[in-house]
């Protein structure tokens, strides 16, 4: 029998612990000075303190965890999202140590974390990608070549970027070769590696995504796409599934696209491919390889439990199902609730939660790290909640969605709670108008927060 | 557009106003004096109290209800569960003020509240009845007639019976006058109604209800059955679907049975029908006209809003489904948290919520009027929670619910979830023995209650 821990924290780690537990299998919690309260401390069956607050000194100690796992005879890790959980390195060492690592092999977050080699991988699999280099562009001339082609905008990318750095939009030529020597060098200060790739600028497109499952030989399943246009600085706001704006046809490419992307990576475990979708057209445009916040939308429209699906391939060594067993029904969205202040820019506003009700009833699912009395953490993300309804449509789903923001209270701090209810309420999002909510919606519209109560 | 008043408080109430509020209808909730905090005051678009704590002066006070309604401009009537919700002359009230009544008909209440002519419906329809008489039985003559067929030990049973009174078990021809006099005397005094009818006595059976939905009309459809055979004093703790004791062409007949119940009976709205289940055999023991606190059982295995289809019957005047679009999947069991005792007899042990944890997650749902403050009422109904959860199977279903009581925190008063974790792990219970866990399951075993924490 396995002893998983779990390298997190919030609400993915009580999410995984309690999908343990369910199947009888030991959890043990970290947790960084200054988390003993948390909830995940207090559901699993053990918890080893790692470190500070901090969480270089704690929940990114690759050497910590693996301690705590040696000690409490741990025998896999579950990384959850964030922090560790796309550190090839750290699956690595997790192996190396004779723990299962839940979540793909090293060799797959190495070929799908390089952007360079993930856009061959998926360009081999017939999956569109961007428009742009093959490979990495050695010279301003190879670029000049490829404009010729693709034309002005276009966007040049550090093979090994993240969080926005090592990405210059290039309008015209005359910019080309400034643009070219910043790229590098961000990538060479921030990645220590200065390789370029060329892409086309797609200016507006919806975003939307695919969960697969694999068991990293030879069963690659989709779950459907969700949509998560709806974006703040490329933080996703409220995701749903299925996406209005695809017709089903193109819901069946995108998703059988996904299964081959899936399959090109030897994918293992539960991971998410993302495109970017426009009225003609769509791209791959990176694969996440882990299991995501917003796992849960695809839960509940699949009813599928992703986490046990991890444990059971971890356990028999094979998936669940196969795809003609996966069912969809439904319409399911979801809206994280943030400890920020969304008029103050969205600043993070931790507190102590004074008071507390967490609405519950027919498929209404409330995932969250919360309890009344409980201190929000300046220290990490600040998602507190994540609230998904599912109805017989996208119409009935807002209204239910709606409803159950409204007779939600978290009291001591403030949260996103009253702008998402905004964001439901505002008239293009309500109406589906797929033109209007990219990832550019919460951009172009100045919308206010505020419910009816 | 519909208002409507929720004739109830507590959990259901909550039910029905986040159903309402859903679909964009307004909701007016009534309460008595001392349920000013409820959860159901807080959640509705009005509130009007109607009298004081006594059940007698609020809650079950028709023309103050009517009233409120009146006030309020509702256009129609929920009633819940207890309290009014089968009383036909309520029924027949609301409707003669011009409010719709979300339920049955008085008609159907009449003719399935008398037992006789309950009886005499289900037989004509074809469905099992116990053997006994056709009607009512004038004389002992009668009696000893019946009893030359169906053996000793029979029931005498008052035709308006219920809640234990009127009804007396006859182990022997020498027993037979005492009870029969008994039998008619109580009715007489409790029920003004001294007509009495005798069926064989079943010692030992399963309690097996079909959940059915009814246009009164044409459309009449199951949603599957749920064994409810854990009850202490006839009244259930735990529930399951689907029953593991029967075999699928057995479900079939029963659920078939139940819809040739609903049809005969005109039924209109949601509503159960009961039956016992023996080793070979199963009867028809009365049907439930009206929403039954463990509807959310099926609700979960078929997905399937069940409150929502009694407000889309009002606002459609059809039901949104016929039986070919019902589906089942998983197991589903339902565990209801009473503010009681286990270990002073079940006492009512009302008290103050001082700290409350109520878990979530997957498949997980918990339907309460609790909030970390509220105050328990000693006036009513015990019950402050249902905890019910869904899996692939019932073993997994048995190990989720009970790591989901375990992770649930209620503190100030003393509840039934340790006993229901006890009796979720007792081994018969656990290992699905048919034999045993019948409606005198708890009545044989001495099970006392703990948690592993």
């Amino acid at each position: 029998m396995h002893r998983c821990l779990v390298a997190n924290r919030g609400e993915i780690a009580v999410r995984i612990i309690r999908a343990c537990r369910e199947l009888g299998i030991e959890t043990v919690a970290v947790y960084a000075v200054g988390d003993e309260q948390s909830l995940h401390v207090s559901l699993a069956d053990q918890a080893v303190c790692i470190g500070e607050a901090n969480a270089l000194d704690s929940y990114l100690n690759q050497d910590r965890i693996i301690s705590a796992a040696q000690i409490t005879e741990s025998t896999a890790i579950h990384p959850g999202y964030g922090f560790l959980s796309e550190s090839p390195s750290f699956a690595d060492k997790v192996e190396q140590n004779g723990l299962y690592f839940i979540g793909p092999t090293k060799e797959t977050m190495e070929l799908m974390g390089d952007k360079i080699t993930a856009r061959q991988t998926v360009d081999a699999a017939k999956v569109p990608i961007i428009p742009g280099s093959k490979g990495a562009v050695e010279s301003l001339s190879e670029v000049e070549t490829i404009a010729s082609d693709i034309g002005y905008p276009l966007v040049l990318k550090a093979a090994s970027g993240g969080g926005g750095k090592g990405i210059r939009i290039v309008k015209s030529r005359d910019m080309l070769e400034k643009s070219f020597k910043e790229a590098k060098s961000e990538g060479k200060k921030y990645f220590d590696d200065d390789r370029i790739y060329v892409e086309a600028f797609i200016p507006v497109a919806k975003h939307v995504e695919v969960q697969i499952v694999g068991d990293g030989e030879q069963n690659y399943v989709h779950l459907g796409e969700r949509d998560c246009s709806v974006q703040r600085k490329n933080q996703k706001l409220i995701e749903e599934s299925p996406c209005a704006a695809l017709s089903d046809k193109r819901r069946q490419q995108i998703c059988n696209d996904a299964v081959a992307v899936a399959r090109a990576a030897n994918y293992r475990s539960a991971g998410t491919i993302e495109f970017l979708v426009t009225a003609d057209d769509y791209y791959f445009i990176e694969m996440n390889a882990r299991i995501q916040v917003e796992h849960t939308v695809t839960e509940m429209r699949t009813d599928t439990d992703l986490l046990q699906t991890q444990l059971y391939l971890m356990q028999y060594n094979k998936l669940p199902f196969t795809q003609e067993d996966i069912r969809f029904s439904g319409h399911v969205i979801e809206a994280r609730i943030n400890a920020e202040n969304p008029e103050q820019g969205f600043q993070p506003s931790p507190g102590t939660v004074q008071a507390l009700h967490l609405p519950q009833g027919f498929n209404v699912r409330v995932d969250s790290l919360l309890y009344q009395g409980y201190t929000v953490s300046p220290h990490y993300d600040s998602l507190v909640a994540k609230v998904i309804i599912k109805a017989d449509n996208r119409s009935l789903a807002i209204s239910k969605l709606k409803v159950t923001l409204d007779e939600m209270v978290i009291d001591g701090f403030t949260t996103t709670a009253d702008f998402l209810y905004a964001v439901l309420s505002y008239p293009t999002y309500a109406n589906g108008n797929a033109e209007d909510v990219d990832i550019k919606f919460l951009d172009r519209h100045q919308i206010i927060g505020g419910r009816n109560s």
